[in-house]
């Protein structure tokens, strides 16, 4: 049995975005209580994180974090088309994720107690974002 | 055909702890021959890798790296709760896996030669930590 | 419904190398119309990323930043049996994925725009490569 949803996701610029309770509502229309659900963002300048969800400062400190692994503007870079946040979009996304899996059951996302799961805006303007979950399993 | 468990790891604080035999003895255990197994890890602040696993000092390497990678203490971090390793904890984990998916053939995870799937602790004091395993497949 | 293979690649030393249409071509082969893609690197030393395919600039910059994330020859290093590049490629691979599972929509691979599936070698000499893709779900 496989069920798929797009999630549309309208970011405010550069930063984290808790999506668990729109992937959760998937799950549950899907009619699945044992399985798996895929996360799936269709963007290369936004990753997908799973991350603490009960202290924001967790997403602040990964910001600060982030704004110095790699850094706006890098003179090393060459593909700045977009802006200085282009590259560094690109690079922050393949240093996360683009695709997490998480175990369904009881017709819920199996996750642990303080886990939430993340859209990581990555750009720092405004976005429209898509992401697709698909639940697949025994009802 | 979905069949899951949950491994309870002891770990002794930081360091990287093999899953591998616990992994595929759940395959085992699932009746499952073909398809996909998902690992998936209940914390934010340990996660999971595929890491070379023939020689000890690759890890031993690895953790020189992520104690430069994010340095324990950062004053630059606001979210010290739980100590100076906490937030260190939470990117080391974002930066690797949550979630990791591995083939299933012949009744067993196909793996690489020299790959193996690791915990990693990130928390230098000792945590109980819980891994989700879900087979999906033919048996 | 499960369908199964392995995929060879001819690294030509670091760099990236796009499969994309290896990949769809397996979900073509496999007869499944909606359901989940996994694609697993059976190496320690390469692995797989998401990454815009349109401007080659993007993955040229990629590697500059990786050269700087991690640094060939790098004396904290105390395996280097294979050469200088021999642990930053270990470092490479687990910063970035082993396993990227995509939605199977219609017959293909729901990917956006601009996403491209990529094996990123990560050792300077010619490599022959496995990626074992799984596709799962209804026909």
């Amino acid at each position: 049995m496989t069920h798929a949803e797009t999630l549309k996701i309208e970011s405010r610029g550069r930063g984290t975005y808790e999506i668990t309770a729109a992937v959760e509502a998937v799950v549950g229309r899907s009619g699945i209580s044992r399985g798996l659900c895929n996360v799936f963002v269709l963007h290369t300048s936004a990753s997908l994180i799973v991350c603490e969800n009960a202290d924001s400062t967790v997403r602040r400190d990964l910001e600060t974090f982030a704004a110095k692994f790699v850094r706006d503007g890098d003179p090393s870079f060459i593909h700045d088309l977009e802006g200085p946040d282009d590259m560094p979009a690109h690079i922050r996304s393949i240093f996360t994720q683009s695709s997490i899996t998480v175990p369904v059951q009881d017709a819920r996302c199996r996750l642990g107690t303080w886990q939430g799961l993340f859209l990581w805006e990555h750009r720092t303007n405004p976005h429209r974002r898509q992401v697709v979950v698909t639940v697949m399993g025994d009802s």
